[in-house]
């Protein structure tokens, strides 16, 4: 036995008064070195740390993390069948990717919004008639525009933040708090959304090809939704090269499908096939054209997703991040524009049932294995998108929890290491969107652009605060070049919002105040719990009954509950009484005869303890009982009463419709009471 | 200060050894004196009561019953609201009631049956043809003469089982265990089915009038289980009186009916009117009339029920309940009879939405007011049988839950003095067979003989032991009496099963077995329990580490996991301390970083308890404590050994979303442990 004794050592904190004592010596050994020698090793093994102060430290293995009791062996034995078995902490590995991998991985997003974008755009176009359709030239010129302004903007972070520049941070590091809670609220509306945005556009890019599968889309998308949720709770980080692969292949795809049309656009002279004719249901005015704009706009999310991933690449990080982020926007800008360009030469209007782009495949390429192949690599890059959110949300919600803004459980590492309650909630959050709105496409988009622009803004107006406050080399350059981005920014915010207020963007202008008003309560909260529960003297004073900080300021008094006198309850009774300290015995009684007949079993057994006996004409048990524990207490405040509660338990969850479940009604009831300890005595039938 | 304080006694049981010792002095007044002489009385009351010791008791006031938590109190107060304020125990009131208030008090469930005894049997008969239902008369005839024989054989039973003889009593008492059982569980199935057979029959007779009604049957029959429900745990045994109303207008209903009817068809010299043609489905074979017998045999049902309410009649108990007896029989049989032969005289057939009484009625008394009145005297009478069951079966269940047959939950007595749970599960059983069955009465009554006959026919064996065993003067003729009852309702109870077999009977021919067995069942289980909690030596030699039978023998380690050194683990590490133990703290730590951080707070604070720190590099933190501790616990079995659990409480429930619940996981996972004490020390946030 090598455990090392209790030291004497003088108190350091000297606001801890109290005798402590010398402590009886430990009749174990909390080493465990000879149990670990016997057979029953296993769940544990010593793992010899070389510490200052030479101890040892137990490590618990990973069989030590299987519960003991039947159901929930089971529910781990299915979810170690889902997830894969746990891994170690140490199991984190930081890989680095080359541009020509970190450009897919990073780029699903923005670059598979050019499948939504347009089309959202001419969705409202046509409202105005097929008349108003060549306005989308002009629009998509704007957008174009904002692309470099934003693509711009998010190279100055990049330089700025070599360590990952969330808006979330950018904005609360230079703008203060409520502005980065705004970002943080903005891009969780954002990841949402990009998560069922992404999921029904990929649901119609595949009915659009298979429309008999047309009637089944929400349940598909919750069915997505769930290989989603199963495969991040599972890890798939590790996939990150092979994520490459549906990204480049939508790239090859829409350059086919625009080079191909480009060529039979050049073969009769770049004329226009004119649409078919729309009556014009809305007058093509300056809301419409704003409206068109807002939508067309969601084609920029997902620019900023390199700008928070700077350390995932090579060395030089950020020089590698900004070429990428470089190359990123041009591909963006060329597909985008040459989409937008196509679709008005051959005519193409948004349909119900068929997406745009499958229109544009199908006119450039036929309905062959070619178009099948357009169709299939949209619908992968969108779902490859629809993850990019199971990185970036429960990401975002540890930072806020770190800095006390978002419950405590999302700092929490799953099994996996992944951010398990962050990807569950998102989950959550899209599944409703994806069940409210019915999997559509264009019932979404509304939602969708506020968020975006609003971190946007924030993050950009956050980086003219950096430049103007660090005044680096060529600051000055980088502040307009980020002034410009912000006020674009700001201006298709604005437009977003005015825009698309009836549409939907109301529910996102309401839910973001909330979010930050919500942040600031848990804020509030965990400063009250860190308050309440901080050593420095002073902090207790309110808490009556709870202040025992030293062994010699507890007083004490044992209450037992006793409904019958058997085995289990004489047990609790010697346990309490084995505490030296004053015990009395308290017997409800719902019948009169009873309390006497309890009275003469109690006598004969042998009065050990003082007995008092509670009349309870109305049958009940756990109520009085709780207020006389209550009355007792209210004699002596100062005391801290324990309850020892004799407590039945059964092997199997059905015995207990078997036996009174008082104990625990009893342990919820006394738990309200101040100055109370519950102490639970189970006896195994 | 007046209690009592320990007195020094000899053991009387020498089987408890050990040294309980002189006792500490108690630091509060268990009888509360002085504080109910306070402010803050109310919730309890002294009642000095003269007892040999003079000792005062403690009696808990209405208000000491009301919950003291928020979401409780809510619930608490719609219960008030529905149900009315609780009642004293000492409220029993043990009304008695005149004959001419018992005959239709006790009577409703038997003369209702009226209602869908004929029209069950002439349904079957019809199968046949209408040449078939002339077969009528003959199976009314025979049905007629075991009205009266087992009238007569509950006669016996009345005057042998003066305080009431249940079938369970009489062939528990007379032929065994498992008799008895089936007897018991025949009664089961014969109540809820009555439950069931008497709404649906209540709403056929208000459909038949009202066809309007039709197509929300069966939301009809859940809403007047919803009002029994309610209605039977308010208590409605005051009402007694109320319910003679019913009874009363159903006979006069029935005898307007008839006698109206029997004048009509005097008027054209009792000539029958020819039933319209229908061509039969099946042959007229003798499996055709004994189905067509057990269906009418229904009509039977509920004629032992005054035997089992004997001592609810003004004195001679026994000989006014048989009076009775014979009154309710006699106008069963005139009731029974008129409804046959009117309905044979008038060429009445059995319609899909139309009762044959209703039929009856109309052609008796014209569509008019006095028809109406018979229906709504009919479904009256109708829910009147159905409350029966309410009183019925809480009370089968508690007589046999004292005898450990159902589980003890039934021996419970609600806030109203009502058998809550009896009435409960009778409601939940009666509300399946009503969706599942569609409140379809010929749907039902194949389901329903079946039960009642067994019950019948053990208790009327039972009765012929019972003779057989006390002798009494004239006991032959009782036996005799008996024993024809028993063989008439055997024989009924054979040609059910058999003649009902494919249409449900198979049902409850499985049911009424399987109740038996888990009865039997229950009745090991609690055996074992008592066993095991049997306070005789011997008893507790195989449980180990849960034998401490008084102070001397219970050796303690005190185990304190400690997640954060903050003011609620210091108060339970002072607590665990202060009770003279060999304390050991524990921390698991998920981050290598986080052990040595974690104990260089440790050593700041005072290192006053020993701490073992335990790494945990799967990050999980209930499991490894749990095995942790069941492995220190394997070092010395002997141990009790208490784990004191810190715990963050707070006040509203949704609070506890931002705190980590690992101390009810962590008591969840020790309470499957042998030999544990779990103690939580609470702390309020």
């Amino acid at each position: 036995m090598a455990w090392v004794p209790q030291r004497d050592r003088p108190s350091r904190t000297p606001h801890v008064a109290g005798a402590w004592g010398p402590r009886p010596p430990l009749p174990i050994d909390p080493g465990l070195h000879s149990y670990l020698a016997g057979p029953e090793r296993g769940r544990f093994t010593t793992v010899r740390m070389v510490r200052a102060d030479g101890d040892d430290e137990v490590v618990a293995t990973e069989a030590a993390r299987a519960p003991a009791t039947g159901g929930a062996r089971v529910a781990e034995r299915l979810r170690r069948t889902i997830l894969g078995p746990p891994l170690r902490s140490s199991a984190v590995v930081h890989e680095r990717v080359r541009k020509l991998v970190g450009l897919p991985v990073f780029s699903s997003d923005a670059l598979s919004s050019v499948a939504y974008g347009p089309e959202a755009m001419l969705a409202v176009l046509v409202l105005g008639g097929s008349g108003a359709l060549g306005a989308s030239l002009p629009i998509a010129l704007i957008i174009a525009i904002l692309m470099v302004a934003v693509g711009a903007s998010y190279r100055q972070t990049i330089r700025a933040y070599p360590h990952g520049g969330g808006s979330y941070l950018v904005a609360s590091e230079n703008l203060g708090r409520v502005p980065g809670l705004a970002a943080a609220a903005g891009l969780m509306a954002d990841y949402v959304l990009t998560v069922a945005v992404s999921i029904a556009a990929g649901i119609a890019a595949v009915t659009s090809a298979v429309p008999a599968l047309r009637a089944d889309a929400p349940e598909l998308g919750l069915a997505v939704v769930a290989v989603l949720l199963a495969g991040n709770l599972r890890g798939m980080s590790s996939a990150g090269r092979l994520f490459a692969v549906p990204t480049y292949a939508f790239v090859a795809a829409i350059g086919i499908v625009v080079a191909v049309g480009a060529v039979k656009a050049a073969a009769h002279g770049f004329a226009t096939t004119p649409a078919p004719r729309i009556e014009p249901t809305e007058p093509l005015g300056a809301l419409l054209i704003l409206r068109a704009f807002a939508s067309g706009a969601t084609a920029m999310t997902g620019i900023e997703a390199i700008s928070n991933a700077v350390p995932a690449f090579q060395p030089t990080a950020w020089r590698n991040a900004r070429t990428t982020l470089t190359w990123m926007v041009s591909l963006l800008l060329v597909m985008f524009a040459g989409t937008v360009v196509l679709v008005h030469l051959d005519g193409i209007v948004p349909r119900a049932h068929e997406t745009v782009l499958s229109q544009l495949a199908r006119a450039s390429l036929g309905g062959g294995p070619l178009y099948a192949g357009v169709q299939a690599a949209t619908a992968l890059v969108l779902l490859l998108a629809a993850n990019t959110a199971f990185n970036g949300f429960p990401r975002l919600l540890y930072f806020m929890a770190r800095d006390g803004h978002a419950p405590r459980a999302f700092l929490h590492v799953g099994d996996r290491l992944a951010y398990s309650n962050g990807i569950i909630a998102l989950v959550a959050a899209a599944a409703v969107l994806l069940v409210v709105f019915d999997a559509r496409t264009d019932a979404l988009i509304p939602l969708y652009a506020v968020g975006v622009f609003l971190a946007f803004t924030l993050s950009q107006v956050g980086m003219v605060v950096h430049w103007r406050r660090h005044r680096e080399r060529g600051w000055r350059r980088s502040a307009a070049i980020n002034a410009a981005g912000a006020a674009l920014s700001a201006a298709v915010l604005a437009v977003t919002a005015v825009g698309k207020f009836t549409e939907g963007a109301w529910l996102v202008l309401i839910l973001i105040p909330g979010l930050v008003l919500c942040s600031l309560a848990i804020l509030r909260l965990y400063r009250r719990t860190d308050a309440a529960l901080s050593m420095s003297p002073g902090s207790w004073d309110a808490r009556a009954g709870e202040t025992q900080e030293s062994p010699d300021q507890v007083r004490h008094l044992v209450v037992v509950p006793v409904e019958e006198l058997h085995l289990a309850s004489v047990r609790a009774l010697a346990y309490a009484a084995s505490l030296g300290t004053p015990v009395l015995a308290v017997h409800i009684s719902t019948a009169e005869q009873e309390a006497t007949r309890f009275r003469e079993r109690w006598e004969a057994w042998g009065d050990y303890v003082p007995l008092q006996i509670l009349a309870s004409p109305y049958r009940a048990i756990v109520a009085p009982l709780a207020h006389y524990v209550a009355a007792l207490h209210a004699q002596r405040p100062e005391l801290t009463v324990t309850v020892v509660v004799p407590e039945l338990v059964v092997h199997r969850a059905w015995q207990r419709l078997f036996h009174d479940r008082v104990a625990p009604r009893l342990r919820r009831a006394l738990r309200e009471q101040r100055g109370l300890v519950i102490t639970t005595v189970p006896f195994h039938l």
